[in-house]
């Protein structure tokens, strides 16, 4: 669709793209930031003929989403910005870039601070929350509603295979919440004590399931048998609308060594041991997603991404993935 | 109920009582067993006046029990054969006590063979197995199979945090039986690749509840959730008449140093963490326990204890247990 | 069946069977403990020719019941009798009924006792129970925990239309125990703070519904929507045949002035005010039957009712309604 | 945000902001319609500077809300226009106001007339509808679908502790539409017989979650359980955007005299009468939400929010509450 | 464990062993009585030493069922028998096996009339039922509710690919109730019009699984939905011991003729036609089996088969079909 | 709403509408498409006052609706358009229309290319299909995918009474897939080897409802039981708005000879053989709806309806329904 070539990329925007490729860019918002900063300074320092601005941008956006197209955050960005332009050419789609860009940023900002706000507006005082793994948006979460005052006790699972729910206990129990530490096979004996789940996301597909650490999953299930509130926290670039066009998540599978050592695999060659790295949670057993936006009924995961990305969006996504990986 | 103290116990159930005490007889089978021989001895060897040989039957049977009320195949074996003697006074009783005893040590010396051959009855070819911990049990059925000719495949977790799991995989990939190894928290990814699930028991109580290793009960959860088959494996002896009388089970607290090293816990004191033992699986959950009797449907449990142990059996077991631990 | 009207019935007997008519002898357990020596009384004082034992207890047996064959104590207790001779004859047949009648008034004497001991064990230190309209059987399993020093709460109904519940609450609160009085339709608003629920019984069915106080299945319901417990505490003479034949249970309808006033009804002539007296609760939200039997699941009702009073009952007794009624 | 308050008001404003603070404008529908009137005589009147439009009505609309935060139908009146003017200044700004102010008066007053066809439609000849307490709209809906000619049968509840069922009853009765009038523990006896079960609404949150007199919850559940459609009829102002901002909603807690008389507390000192007025059906047991826009299935609660009120009312009238209250 | 074959048949035993072999003899009723019948001539006509009865009666008890152990009602009607001599020899085993064989028949000869009643109670004046296939025992059951006066209308399904449901239709039209027919896929259509489904049983197995003509279990899975009460009508001597030792229910594949033409066969090489005659429907769906002995509980399945069979029954017969086809 | 009949319709206009009516243009497809070119020929076409061009337009939409209201496709495609001009007037509008229909002509004729596409990509390796009945956007669907190189089976339902699975299988095994063909009543046996159902639809409600062949609902329930995705593949001109204004979709009755021969209806004249054409399926059991706009979860049905045809659409084609009908 988008094919010349003459066009000149500015050098920030170059490095933008490098940067994401080597990885010096990394973390899902500053991934998404750098993004719709690159496709504001294209706009700004457009020379060329205005009435070719529109095709120039979207070649941009397209080299910008080809850096890394499985990276949800990145060509949500890039379609935050470009699905304002849908009908507009010359300088008015050059100044909706630019402000749309800005717009994105400032958003993508202030996302941890305003989930964290809402989501600590669903804990009550002397709520037990269970959680998950580690992550960032539910430690702001339960953070939040601790400086806030009210008594919150966390249960946390250790999350094998790489023990990541020993860094949640270590930081909560610093921030001074009381926080009591569990395998993961005994989260449904401690169901029944706890008000709600909290854990963080991966990724949301538009139908509203939720791609998170293995073992989310298990627990959604245990907390919808026990009529345990489950929420997700997360920002909203998290959203990815490549499902809408029937695209898949593909689970990543890790090393086997996380789970058990070089000597056990060398004494049994004949166990396979598989060790993967997310599972997925159906919509029925969440309560709903805490993002920077509000409360989102999973039901309603659809909404927002046609909001925040145009209805076009997945299956341009999903587009490009084919491109990148030859996939048919 | 059964006072009198004057009565002369021989010196083999003295031993076998010591046995029990001490631990040098161990494994609810054998303690089982010997608890039904210590009764057939007693009958053997009573010289007294044969009018009051129910009486004295029944207070070597209080004595037995009391060595350890808790550990469920105990009191069963002697329900199992006091029970018999309900409406019997004279030789009438002594005989049947003999007999009575006799025919427990069979069953429970068959169990395992008949219960596996019953087991791998409802295996199919080609089918894939999911089981949890380590069970003779278990193993055992999935070995008959094999053996049979069933071309099999298992999953097995690793059972965090004592990963007895590992042995089961060495085990079965050492019969020659293909072993794939997971940790704990990735059970519902893999629960729709499975035909069935097979786990042992360490206690069912009346109402066809399972209590056994911890992470059962999510794997019977998930299982449900998929329309798994889920079946425990268990001797008869495992089924627990005490829960009819209302009685609780204790789930076993064990040392956090299972969970995290010293290390740990000092540098976190404000972190507490947990490590139950088992777990409880409520009967909805489970399609049938294998046993050496038949395929028990959960709620069929209070059968099968009602005919092995009597009506009665529930009640004076959990007074036994009261008057050890003198519990209101 | 039993047509003879040749034999002389003794006078105590006829006094027992006037006493039930006339509705002297009231309540479930003294009309079955009065049944139950009736046939005592028949058997000690038969004076014919022992082989026709068998026919002439029969033919007491059958009048008795039509006395007031809907009365489901009643019954019980002559089938509880009457099937434990079912193979015997003559003096055998005759000290069985002494016997067994003698078991039976001891067991029911013993009941309220027994039965609050097993549903004492079923309560925990700190738990907040939910109750429904008058149950001396709840009362007296709550007043046995109580007893046992457990600090328990009791949320209670009020129980439109005749307001039973403010009994249950003033005789809580007199023991002392704290309760909380609310409308029945506040229950589900309140089921997340409780811990277990437990009513009382009017009749249980062969295959474990259970009628009871109009309400009762509402609040059912809700505790199985949230994952609670729930009891329900009553005598094993509650447990009905004849369902087992097929039989059905007609729910009294009780007069519109206990929910409006006579003028209300005057002044609305075209509202058709109903007021039943019972529902059914279903055996899936029953967590099970506390009884002095020991705690019953709701799919073992069949297995008690056999056991008690033969599998014939519920077939003879239903005959038996059917006569008195003439009911096709 | 809003700050300046240099800014005049016109005095008919004043005379509506003191109307809805003095409770002398009523009802969810008047009060909403006095608030749109209230910015359309602001937008009319404004004399200032057409710069300084968009502050200025801001800062009327912020003044309006405040006067009753928590009454759902006040700022969503607000919000509707204000949402509306979300990019616009000067004159287009202040045509806007005046142009979806007269709107949301049109929309409004016609609600119940077109809520009330459209629910009727939903009604089929020879329909059983149960009701619980009294609802205009619920009213409403009963009345067309008469008067269109369909034979419906009404089964209502009295609704303790107010029995504000009689009114239903009386109501409808006046009609001619027979009507079977019931105590509320007896709902679950009669749903069986009904084909649809509508009732009002007093709040509906974004996530499709319905607040209204106690009881509604349990109906519900009883129509959930045996299959039976069930609506709840309300105008469109009544979803309230703040919980898609994690706001909580409040339940009343009324006296206690309206459930047992003075007497009776001052005789049952201890124990503890509650009276709650509302409570909370969750989305998965309501069919459909009755309202002039159409049939809105409860997880498109938040659709109907973001179309009419805007994304951001939520967040900003949960932020005009906390002030309100000066809630943390 | 049976071995000698010295002991000589009497010759009307064998001519009922080649009457069952060569289906002479057909039905499982026919079947069954025949088979007691054998076992009755071959006691009265022992003419051998008492002391070897009982394992000669085991013997010929061997022969009877190897002549077709994988129809139920054979290896029943000989277990009913034998399970009664269990542990009794000579006069009184041979005295036992003529009893209970004379009780086996006459409970068989009066099994459809007592159904047919027992299942008559269950249905209502103006009550619609739906039906599958083709039975007698419904058939019976429908009958004796229509000439009980009551008011009932049936909506019966064809059943492709045989169309049996016209028989259905036709006789119960020829009674005189009035039949509606329709095709087996719009069950779901009509469920909601029906207050209860009846359906006969090929076999039902320990556990309360239903084995019957296929689409049996779509019925019930829709009923199970809707909440309508699904019946299953048969004989008792169709209880299957043998799934109680793990055995597996092979379900018979009929030919493709009955689905499609031998010229569309042809026309369509590459297209596989299946049509297998039954299906498993889970005790969950089925809320009773309306049998001879009383209306049972899918649950309590297994207590009938230890009743009537004994515990054993299910693992000889196992063993007996394991012989027969060397089955691993 | 539009009366003026003094406007003259371009000739092509009525050939449209001669065609629609005469069902000269058939197939939801080209009957919407056919809707949308007559109102670009009467926009192109029209020379009268552009002030009046809004009131024309609508007219002509009015005029094509009334055609066939109950068509879902067909006032789809008008509303499509005409919801575009909501607030235009004059030239503005006129190029609207011409524009709107253009993209919905184009829209429509890639539909089903489009969505094969996103259908394809649910579509893994080595999946078995389930698919009922005959319908081309399934077969796409699949032949995409076999096209794709994906190695997938078909299991697929004969469809009584008209057996149009006989083609499906056809179609599909010519195109070399490999097909097992099944009576529809033997679905729930295979369910368990199947990963997908897909079925086409016949409309879709705006509470995502799915009106398609008898039997479909049947099939939706037992792939929800057993876990088993369920997708129908669609246009989005599918999508009924009626609904959402209270509409009411009416099943196609058809004739009984289709179920059976003349002659049997003679035979047995009081059997009313009923063959209703299609049936509902609720959106719990479906998993998306695969259409050319992407695979829209059934809960956001309602949010295509809006963004295509507006929040008004369901109203007006309710009213224009009625008009027609002169339904109440």
């Amino acid at each position: 669709m988008v094919e010349g070539r003459h066009w000149r990329i500015p050098r920030e925007v170059e490095d933008i793209i490098d940067g994401i490729k080597s990885m010096r860019i990394r973390g899902a918002g500053k991934i998404a930031r750098s993004a719709a900063e690159a496709l504001k300074i294209a706009a700004l320092k457009y020379r060329g003929d205005l009435k070719e601005f529109t095709p120039y941008i979207n070649y941009v956006a397209h080299k910008l989403i080809r850096t890394r197209p499985t990276a949800v955050s990145l060509p949500n960005a890039v379609f935050y910005v470009i699905s304002r332009i849908k009908d507009l050419t010359g300088e008015d789609a050059r100044e909706t870039v630019i402000k749309a860009a800005d717009e994105f940023i400032t958003l993508s900002k202030k996302a941890l601070d305003r989930l964290s706000e809402i989501g600590a507006k669903l804990i009550k005082d002397g709520y037990v929350i269970m959680t998950h793994c580690h992550s960032t948006a539910v430690v702001s979460v339960l953070q939040k509603a601790w400086n806030q005052g009210k008594s919150i006790r966390v249960i946390n699972t250790e999350t094998r295979p790489k023990f990541q729910g020993r860094i949640t206990a270590r930081v909560l129990a610093s921030i001074g919440i009381p926080v009591t530490h569990i395998p993961d096979s005994s989260v449904r004996m401690f169901i029944n004590r706890v008000d709600m789940v909290i854990v963080g996301a991966d990724t949301i597909t538009s139908d509203g399931h939720l791609i998170n650490k293995v073992g989310t999953s298990l627990i959604a299930l245990a907390a919808w048998e026990s009529g345990t509130s489950f929420y997700s926290a997360t920002e909203f670039i998290k959203f990815s609308p490549a499902s809408f066009a029937g695209g898949d998540v593909i689970i990543e599978e890790r090393s086997p060594l996380e789970v058990v050592s070089e000597d056990w695999i060398k004494a049994n060659p004949k166990v396979n041991v598989l060790n993967p790295a997310f599972d997925v949670t159906p919509p029925e057993y969440i309560t709903g997603f805490i993002t920077d936006l509000g409360v989102i009924p999973p039901k309603a995961a659809v909404l927002v991404i046609k909001e925040m990305f145009g209805l076009e969006s997945g299956y341009m996504q999903l587009k490009l993935i084919e491109e990148e990986y030859a996939i048919e």
